[in-house]
């Protein structure tokens, strides 16, 4: 089991009030869930900008699947690098349209050059890479 | 079949000589493909500007599944907003845990507003939405 | 005065571990400061997802004093906005390439629109908008 | 004087479409015109991944000037690192709070540094780093 530990926060009146209303707006059930998400995006952020970090990364492609051989050439793409690309979910967003999310842990560096590569893929009409965690350093 | 049109780009030749080194780090096998993608992002981030736009959206959401009844509290958020949450992709990153990659279809402002809730959801410990598209306008 | 209240935020004692050398990294003189650094990035982001909200943009400009006519056109751009263009740095930063900073207070919507404006101003070889506020309500 | 060289993108009608529509919005001239800041952007982008590559930041400080000493602070830290710190342009937004634009000259990395510890000054309600350039690469 994790330790739990306690600080308090000193916070000008008003601050708090728009922080009260935010955190409803977001859906949050108390303030310490949503000071604790403050900190570890900051952290995340942090850990994104050292190229040797360990990281996990979620790749969002999306393209039209009758694109000659564009399916395959992302298959053997995400094979040829089976350590770090971890797993892929399909989704058939229309007739023509599907969006492939694709999962890689490795260094932040890798991270970024394998997105990017998939994301240059011709035929990819649009990718992001979405940054996030091992969930290691920041239980 | 797409038509296809040709339109040229004037630019200062050192301009275009830092953007033939971007475009080989980044993989891309020609410059209409590299420009192409620009223009892509730049209307995807429009569209995410107005909230009654149509869109696409993949949230990732980093949590200990053994953090009690989160798993069941993820899956009925998501059953009980069938309409818009499309699939999910669950990895087993390490013994304790797990990213799930949700991706949800529909306005951009309720896409936002589905995001948070499962963000902000008490036990996922780092969540983030990554903007994209139904490609539908911009093939 | 302001008035000062407290709140105590419960954490993991390795999340609290990790946001220590964060923020000693970044040069925090305490948790409170760091906390509510980051609650008001949360805000500021939140009122400027609404268009009508009263925010303050900072808008950078790069270009190069000999394009002809364009200091003329900023300037002019900016007097027939006065109500919302504060005020202006000019960086002389070589020969040729000047950088202005340009203070906007208005509705979100507005700023944006007066910053893409100048951005895409012929000349203007980069421009980014940052996103602040007044103030008022993140005491 | 710049040369000036000429090249064709392929692209589908509807793209290009929607392209005309949104530089249109954005105010643009001509597509030239846009393709170009796309570029930059890009390269600005990839400029600051890397920590020791020349750039230009601008960092806004928001801060109410009654706080105790804060100016004197600031200023002190903008004077020891005269070398980076450029200027600033300090911008009275009502009868407590004030905006300083600060404009940072060096290394990517070292702005960061500069940036986070004003920043994280004790007083300073808001601070955000805008990542620009010397402008000397992206003719």
């Amino acid at each position: 089991m994790a330790e739990l530990v306690r600080f308090s926060v000193s916070m000008d009146v008003q601050l708090l009030e728009r922080f009260d209303k935010l955190i409803e707006v977001k859906g949050y059930s108390n303030r310490s869930e949503a000071v604790r998400d403050l900190i570890r995006n900051a952290l995340v952020e942090e850990q994104w900008s050292h190229e040797d970090e360990e990281a996990v990364g979620a790749v969002s492609l999306l393209y039209d699947h009758h694109t000659r051989e564009l399916s395959d050439k992302l298959i053997e793409h995400q094979h040829s690098h089976h350590q770090e690309i971890v797993s892929a979910l399909h989704v058939h967003l229309d007739a023509h349209h599907c969006l492939e999310v694709v999962v890689i842990k490795g260094k932040a560096g890798k991270i970024k050059q394998l997105a990017e590569e998939m994301i240059g893929t011709k035929g990819v009409k649009h990718g992001r890479l979405m940054a996030t965690t091992t969930g290691r350093d920041i239980v």
